[in-house]
């Protein structure tokens, strides 16, 4: 029982939904109540006629309780009771009945007991609702959006957003209880094309203007900083129009937070804290928690990814050294361009047939890695591999020795550039915890990335962006490699990940207006860019900032991890499809043409292709 | 001392502010710190250099605390403070002393105490501000808009959003406890162009399409009803692109809440409670609490308002009885036409010049009466009037009866219809208790509006429109109006006033897909508009929808009647101007060509013209 549940059984809380319609709900009933007489208000979820007498499940968000319509008992309410449908909202006044022993139903907390009706008030009726609630695993998901009203009648649903309630309120209790305030910042703000696609909205009396919902409320954040109000925090609505991948919604909540006079420690102790209680409190959850540190390289090195999921080990393993006088080509090549030979080594290669290992190479090839070399281990260490010719007996001792091999185990091997050797045995070590069911979905396990590069280089832009973003602190040692070479200055970053996922990202930020214009300037902004994009923010800079830090969240991931619902639209009401669409209200939609005149702007479909 | 201020000094308050950087808070400081070394950091409020000894006032948000820089305690140091100017920021590690008993400064919590600096550290550099923020009551507001960064120190303001936060607190545990969940809806939502004017979204993957920014999540706080989720709030952003008036922002902020199986007097209770509980804590307001209620009618008829400000007494009085048989015209027409005299009755006429009497009947035509008589009474119940002529013996001893009239006393009578006669009187009563200072601004004021015509007459578009919303319940026995009678038909919709502003209106909504239909055919809906713009509410009303009503509380509003601030723009961190633009950012802005191509929309400014 979690504690949500133990909430929804206590007494007082029920006793607050007593309203001039109903005296109780459904789900509080037992046989506490015998031979009370009762009002409850609810949806008929299941209408059993047995001729003379019937039943009807009847369900508000507290339960379900048995209801009973006898002919022998009220033959009035009974034959009004026949007209009831699935989903027919009622009111229902009745004697809370002890049930007989063989219809007792032990599943429901309701079950020892039902109600026999001396009243029916049909208060709305159904439409043949186009899915049975308790059926949605069965629907797809776009009927289920069309019909949201319907879907969210679902336990699943409304243990969901219930659950989601919950965290909010956790999170802002702890927040308060640690000296923030909450401080909304602006919807209609201002647009700064650096960084996602901005949504804009025209401005009828600014003509030719337009708003940009922000991305993120950063700048608002820090400001309150600059303004002294130390600490601050905001479950924000944030905004960015992007290609919608799987899972990504064009408008999405984080927890943002900022807290003035502090360096990284203090803010990973707050968000540790605040983690710890989310998870005790919303989840019952009282495994013992640790939160994991590696540097942006190390987890890089061991996990290919910054978001390493360590509910599994599997790691990467550098075999660069043991192959240092080989004489295969391929090796030799990337030997020579500094890059590195990297491994997985699985348990048993019986496991893969000749297809899954295609399918690995498939997925090297996508993270850009020029193949994937395998090699079994077979009978007396025998190295079973296309390279196998290539590997001296001393570089298979080496290889024995160092990786811990045993028969039957299984080299994926990738030879290539740091980042693109990292990234392909990552995703590859992701594919296989599937593959081999290596995860515990009952661990919860956090890391902190820390030390990660200030700027990665866009080959297409032929520019430096950040990893961050341009308001991200350069550590005090590389600072001085702004000016020289950017690729190693290390920044004040960190991100909060918890099971493969990145939940939440920060930084201790930029307080200097040189150090600013700096950052800025490595990102190749010129002066006029920098003034139209951020003029506010460097003339707000001009007059003082305090060393300030702070972290975004993002509170639909963390809700779908802790409700391990499958995506992000199952814990948010109304969500949006990949083609950002809502299927219920069938927004967006086109406006009548005064709209768009009082706008001052014009729909011309030909643009985009111009 | 208020209940933050109260929380300010616990020192378990404070201490949560220790960081890497500070050990103690500047206005915690207080003997009991005496001989101890501290390390603390803020902004330098004012410095006075007395040659060999530098005095500044270091402030943070909660409080200010005296630094001494002495020359012969720590010449180093001192030299460094030599550089220090108003709006630095620094951190300064020091030992707690006594001041001498003649520097004692009891105004201040710190008073008895200064800092001798050890070390010092400047951390952030300032320009000279364009204010000081302890004299912003000198600066114009868009100077103080523009430079929102600074005007952010001041204590107003800081005290502003801290209250602010606070009642977002207080709003949230109060509904929580009550059983209300928090559910976000969408901001990018759907245009339905009845009401207010949307702003809108371009859709950049759905091309000429747009959301709209939503007004209010009326209809989604609905469907979560339909959708059983039983109780529901938010503290929503909402969305208006009107013309501003003096005190309306384009994004503001209501708290939103929804009840199922509720009638009225569910809703109101709960809103006293919530209003009561928000007052209490966070004002520490002991007076108690009364909310009178008053039918629409009632209220215009005394008060000439249905916003009434119960803080003085100055009633309208009708005295169409007295006049049934009068000779005047002007009266007799008004009778014929069924309309109401009705007047003002003030103690005394010698505060009223001329002219005063001129500005008086200026007020009344602006509210489209077509004057203002006035009357004095003389000695022996003399009445001196323009009108004095017309007024008999008798009508003038019932006047003297009915009104309680006493020597002084000036009468003030419109003619009209009743909405006219009303509303004239009414912005007079307001006008009056202003110049007479009738005001007692220690006192809140509450009052509960019922019984609200449904619909009003728009002589513009010769149409009905809702005085409220369309989704507002009509009472069961005027419902039958709908279809013979419209403007009988009364609401069961009640705002909540405090001292002559609504702060809040909510309705019991329709929960009947044929009654709303009813509804809307009144407004002159046709099919396609209903299909257009409500098309999906109508269709989850098909599935059934329980009894349900809810408020929307004016949170800025709020705000700003606590704090006594005199707009809403000083408990909002970012507020628009009237022209909607942001001062700090200089939003809205123009946008680069390529991102309107990707939306496909184009800015033609002659548009608005044609």
């Amino acid at each position: 029982m979690t504690e949500i549940d133990k909430l929804l059984f206590q007494k007082a809380y029920f006793d607050k939904f007593k309203t001039s319609l109903r005296t109780n709900l459904c789900g509080e009933l037992c046989k506490g109540f015998l031979e009370k007489k009762v009002k409850i208000c609810g949806w008929v979820n299941k209408r059993r006629d047995h001729g003379k007498i019937i039943f009807i499940d009847l369900r508000d968000f507290s339960g379900i309780v048995q209801v009973v319509f006898d002919h022998n008992y009220n033959p009035q309410v009974y034959s009004k009771a026949k007209k009831l449908r699935n989903e027919f909202i009622v009111l229902v006044e009745g004697k809370v009945c002890a049930r007989s022993k063989d219809t007792v139903n032990e599943q429901l907390t309701t079950g020892e007991i039902e109600i026999f009706a001396d009243e029916l008030k049909i208060l709305s009726c159904s439409k043949t609702p186009p899915f049975f609630v308790d059926q949605r695993e069965k629907v797809d998901e776009l009927t289920k959006l069309k019909y949201r009203f319907i879907d969210l009648r679902s336990d699943e649903m409304q243990r969901n957003l219930r659950l989601r309630s919950k965290i909010n309120t956790i999170t802002r209790d702890f927040l308060n209880s640690q000296g923030f305030i909450e401080v909304e910042t602006p919807i209609l703000a201002k647009s700064t094309p650096e960084g996602a696609r901005d949504f804009l909205v025209p401005s009828r009396l600014n003509p030719g203007k337009f708003y940009a919902l922000p991305q993120s409320p950063q700048l608002f954040k820090q400001i309150l900083m600059f303004s002294g109000f130390d600490r601050i925090y905001q479950i924000a609505r944030c905004f960015r129009d992007e290609d919608l991948r799987a899972d990504r919604q064009p408008e999405f909540t984080q927890i943002d937070l900022e807290m003035s006079f502090v360096e990284i420690e203090d803010v990973i102790t707050l968000v540790e804290n605040l983690l710890k209680v989310i998870f005790i409190e919303a989840l019952g959850f009282n495994q013992s928690f640790t939160f994991e540190r590696f540097s942006w390289k190390e987890s890089m090195e061991k996990y290919g990814s910054d978001k390493p999921d360590l509910r599994y080990s599997l790691n990467i393993e550098d075999i660069t050294e043991v192959f240092k006088n080989t004489s295969f080509n391929i090796f030799i090549n990337v030997i020579n361009k500094k890059g590195f030979i990297k491994c997985l080594v699985v348990d048993d290669y019986n496991k893969f047939s000749r297809k899954d290992l295609d399918d690995l190479i498939l997925i090297a090839k996508q993270y850009k890695a020029g193949g994937l070399i395998w090699a079994r281990v077979e009978d007396d260490f025998n190295l079973v591999s296309p390279i196998s010719k290539f590997i001296t007996n001393e570089e298979k001792l080496q290889l024995i020795k160092k990786l811990n091999l045993k028969k039957g185990n299984l080299l994926l091997i990738v030879a290539d550039d740091f980042l693109v050797a990292c990234q392909s045995l990552g995703a590859i070590r992701a594919f296989l915890a599937n593959k081999l069911q290596l995860i515990d979905y009952e661990k919860y396990k956090f890391s902190w990335i820390l030390n990660f590069p200030m700027f990665e280089w866009d080959e297409q832009e032929k520019r430096y962006t950040t990893m961050h973003h341009p308001f991200t602190r350069p550590t005090p040692e590389t600072e001085k490699f702004l000016e020289t070479d950017p690729k190693k200055v290390i920044s004040l970053a960190y991100d909060i990940v918890l099971n493969g996922n990145e939940i939440g990202g920060g930084s201790i930020r930029i307080n200097d207006i040189n150090l600013q214009k700096k950052v800025f300037k490595v990102l190749g902004f010129n002066d006029n860019t920098i003034e139209s994009n951020f003029g506010f923010f460097i003339r707000a800079l001009e007059y003082g900032a305090p060393p300030h830090g702070g972290i975004a969240i993002g509170m639909d991931r963390l809700v779908m991890l802790i409700a391990q619902a499958e995506s992000i639209r199952e814990v948010i009401a109304f969500p949006k499809t990949q083609s950002a669409t809502c299927m219920m209200t069938d927004s967006p939609s086109e406006v009548l043409e005064y709209q768009l005149k009082e706008l001052s702007i014009k729909v011309d479909k030909g643009l985009e292709n111009k």
